[in-house]
């Protein structure tokens, strides 16, 4: 059976923050990447669109890439949300996160006609600076590995972009 | 002035190969990332739609690895070509790649209204193994860094893609 992500940290971004192509609930064009707590990691469950082909029958590299990329920064703004005493979707304010680098490593090509699957474990090595190690899964088969660093958003971020 | 790509390898990708959500040119609703020759370097430029946000202003960190990854098998599928004395442009067959591993560092909020130049330089790490070190400007200003590792299509990929 499908999982589901019933709870998502994307749910509870402010407005201004909400607008990503790939997790934005605001951004009609998006993927709408959500991401929710199983157990002790984290997981963001996506069908790709029958566009988003590398070559036909199997999913592009740029869109897995686009996956592990919201799935670090939402499960890095969980797991600060969850420091700071918070749970997911309990309508509080959650912490927003950039990516300062992001790393893939395509281990099969993935198949497009099962949802992908990316579950990640997190590691915070500053107090606003968090490693998301993920595994993307379609059905069984695991055919990426990622990492991401995320930073909690500086204060110029947001002063340029509401400029 | 804005620069162009007039001769891209990948306007001479085979056709099973030309639907790549990034650079294929059969895919309606994708990219078309387009890569050529610029000195002893390779070249992408590329505008983001007005979907590709981060945030308000600045462009999708997806989108940015989306062309880094389809601009290092181009530069990839570039180099390997001219080896077997092909020319950009030629309407021979080019070789195709396949993504092995995708590193970015994003190095500042990268501005949405101006067009994406992804520049390559090409390292041969083994005959069926490239590495491209991309450096993608938003007009003047160096926004990300990446590296691609691109490895020649296995047949086992372009076999299962055909069944």
């Amino acid at each position: 059976m499908e999982e589901k992500v019933v709870k998502a940290i994307q749910d509870d971004y402010p407005e201004d923050f909400a607008w990503c192509y790939g997790c934005g609930r605001l951004n009609e064009a998006g993927h709408h990447f959500r991401t929710g707590i199983k157990g002790d990691e984290t997981i963001t469950v996506y069908q790709p669109e029958p566009e988003h082909t590398a070559i036909p029958g199997f999913v592009y590299g740029g869109v897995i890439a686009s996956l592990i990329d919201c799935h670090g920064t939402g499960s890095a703004a969980i797991t600060l949300h969850q420091k700071n005493g918070g749970e997911v979707g309990d309508g509080k304010d959650v912490p927003r996160f950039v990516t300062a680098s992001l790393h893939v490593d395509y281990l099969m090509p993935t198949p497009q006609d099962v949802p992908l699957k990316a579950i990640g474990k997190v590691e915070e090595i500053h107090p606003k600076k968090f490693k998301v190690a993920t595994e993307v899964y379609a059905g069984e088969k695991l055919c990426a590995k990622g990492e991401v660093v995320a930073v909690v958003m500086p204060q110029s971020f947001v002063t340029q972009a509401s400029e």
